[in-house]
């Protein structure tokens, strides 16, 4: 029998990695409930119709279909059998998908969910998502997403928070040295106005989203082959890299784009969530306003946030922003907005294992290892280990052998049950 | 737009029943982490190599299988995809599959990495598992289970360490009346010895398990249909149906079952369990030796457990037992002996549910909820949030309303904030 194995772009989480996931997981969920966002789980198995044209022609293609059960050819068409037409057979063979993302599930539950939903709805989701992509490092098959989401306001006061949770978080975890950057959707849009861009604001997003990793250059030249003039993109350039403090980041915008039709409705957005976030005291430091951040093809209309762990080499950690519509893929008539943050579990790992920030104790569960002797011992050892666990502190009984070992120092001490019981409790 | 649905078979899990479940888990997950269980994690994806033939032919149509990416008809034979042989093209179109349980995935991660993992390994495992049944009322198409396997060992303590982690999970859950059933897969073979059915085990072992269900009579013309005779359905009904206490019942065995060929080693295993447990210090009476639970088909071959919560019409809760071989199945040449428990969470919730015994606070999340009526005192609200949160108290600022609501008592108290942070933490 062959050795067995996993599908390629999955993996297992042992013992030690899961500690240390859970650890991460444990503190994201705890500051989610502090901040008032609720939990919800959705199946992992969706209809295909809830999935399908929701992210693209590319996204329908990595979507991972299940069979139907039983006879699944019956319904097949014979002639596209026959032609081996995998696409059309693949909609008679197959109705369920598994799910690509958070954000599909969540806005099918709310359209499903909505007259028993309050208003304004938060809600935070921690699974696995899964997309028939191809496998690489640091990009999985199966994967999880960590997300929260409030929908149901347009209030920037959400903005706000979802700022200062990410601040919390990074805290949380121990990260020292990151930046959430903010930029808005509405600034970006003005600035293509500005330019004379108006309609072709995606070639831009989608251009300036690649900055940082191909450099100005070819952005200017990705887009000169778009159409975009020579003076066109010296205004971008000169827009979106405008440097200093908030205050003058915003004066400058406001000089700037004042004369775009409706110009300054990002400006002002984004200066009374900078203001509110100071107001709740996080620092200004911590938050920069980068109108280079795009956030390329996504939905977003509003707000944009990305963080970066500053002393790693690894892309952001989250992102997210506002949204003007929940549920119009689902023809819900309702307009519902919100605005949202995901952040990137493996990449948060990676962070933190390379920074070393993970605490000792997540490494192990178990604190003490009752070792016997003789039956006698045994005996002795299995009152102790009720009382060890009673005050809460995970011990074992090793069943086989006989020696005594002390796993950490070496050293040995007699001491009595409330000793060893106090003692570990000190170490915490 | 047709309204979006779920898949048969499959629930959102929203933000209430979320709380309780996390509630129920949280508990679960604590006490296996207290017996030195470690978590493990396996994808909901696996090879249909590891899946098929681990769950007999009728597990294996009740896979879920994943279609293959792309064109994935190519490799599919003509002639069975022009007769419509869905057994034959199935094999050739999906090579993937979702689990159909948690133990095939942990003996495989034990297979793979069977160099890294220090023996004995206890592991546990809180994940969904996929099954095309036909959907029914308490019977999902994707739902969770909660396994812990202790595995590498023969010793008997394993055994006594589950029985008292069941009995610590269901104190933790605040049931009262429950009782774990116990028993031995070798008293039940000595049985069969003693009737003169040796190799006729699995008839009987699945003809008493339907005792609870179908009552003697019908078990009796089941079996005799088999051609046991009356005879022989006496002694075993004799048998399986003492009561007492466990002294008394294990005297009996021994008396009835010591003319039988090696016919005591499962008596005797039980009573070294037993009195093990009896010096952890869980009382006898939460113990039942029930010599008629068999555990139908399963792969046991040691102790059996069965947990049923008594004031509930809701079958077993929980259910185990020792097995012979873990990893077997896979083709491995070390004999891996262990004993494994599982959780039913959607019976367990039924029941608290039903017995009404959740803590009022798993109903909501957030404990404060700050409402403003102007620009000033919404500016003075950010501050008590980040206040109250820092304090790790679930609070939230309302964005929209400015209206003021206690909403449970509908008191209003003035008060500062240290004293809201008092009051909130002395509630609990």
């Amino acid at each position: 029998m062959d050795k067995p194995s996993l599908p390629k772009g999955t993996r297992d989480f042992g013992p030690a990695v899961m500690a240390k996931r859970q650890w991460i997981l444990g503190h994201i969920r705890n500051i989610f409930q502090r901040y008032g966002f609720l939990p919800l789980e959705t199946p992992a198995m969706e209809n295909l119709s809830t999935l399908t044209g929701k992210y693209g022609d590319e996204g329908d293609q990595l979507l991972f279909r299940i069979l139907n059960s039983g006879d699944f050819l019956k319904e097949a068409d014979q002639e596209s059998l026959t032609s081996k037409n995998s696409k059309a057979v693949s909609s008679a063979i197959a109705e369920k998908g598994l799910r690509y993302d958070l954000t599909v599930p969540f806005a099918r539950y709310v359209v499903m969910n909505r007259h028993e939903i309050n208003l304004t709805f938060k809600r935070y989701q921690i699974q696995p998502v899964f997309r028939a992509d191809r496998p690489q490092k640091g990009r999985y098959r199966e994967f999880y997403q960590c997300d929260a989401d409030v929908v149901g306001t347009d209030s920037l006061l959400c903005e706000a928070e979802i700022i200062l949770m990410i601040n919390d978080v990074m805290n949380a975890l121990g990260v020292q040295d990151f930046t959430i950057k903010v930029n808005h959707r509405g600034i970006l849009n003005a600035i293509a106005s500005r330019m004379g861009a108006s309609g072709k604001e995606s070639d831009v997003f989608v251009a300036i989203d690649k900055l940082d990793k191909i450099g100005e250059e070819k952005v200017r030249l990705e887009l000169s082959e778009k159409g975009f003039t020579r003076e066109q993109l010296d205004l971008l350039f000169r827009l979106i890299t405008i440097t200093g403090n908030h205050q003058s980041i915003l004066a400058q915008l406001n000089a700037d784009l004042a004369v775009v039709p409706d110009g300054l409705y990002g400006v002002k957005d984004m200066e009374q969530v900078l203001q509110m976030v100071h107001q709740y005291g996080c620092s200004d430091d911590q938050v920069q306003l980068d109108i280079s951040l795009a956030r390329g093809l996504s939905y977003y209309t509003g707000c944009i946030f990305e963080v970066k762990i500053n002393s790693v080499r690894i892309g952001s950690v989250s992102g997210g922003g506002r949204y003007d519509n929940l549920t119009q893929a689902f023809g819900a008539k309702e307009r519902l907005s919100g605005v949202g943050i995901s952040f990137g579990i493996d990449r948060i790992y990676d962070a933190l294992d390379e920074l070393d920030l993970f605490p000792r104790q997540t490494q192990a569960s178990t604190r003490v290892l009752v070792c016997h002797m003789d039956e006698t011992s045994m005996h002795y050892g299995l009152r102790i280990l009720s009382v060890l666990r009673l005050a809460g502190i995970a011990s074992e009984l090793y069943p086989d052998i006989a020696t005594l070992k002390n796993l950490e120092t070496g050293d040995q001490q007699r001491l009595v049950v409330e000793q060893i019981i106090e003692l570990i409790q000190q170490a915490g």
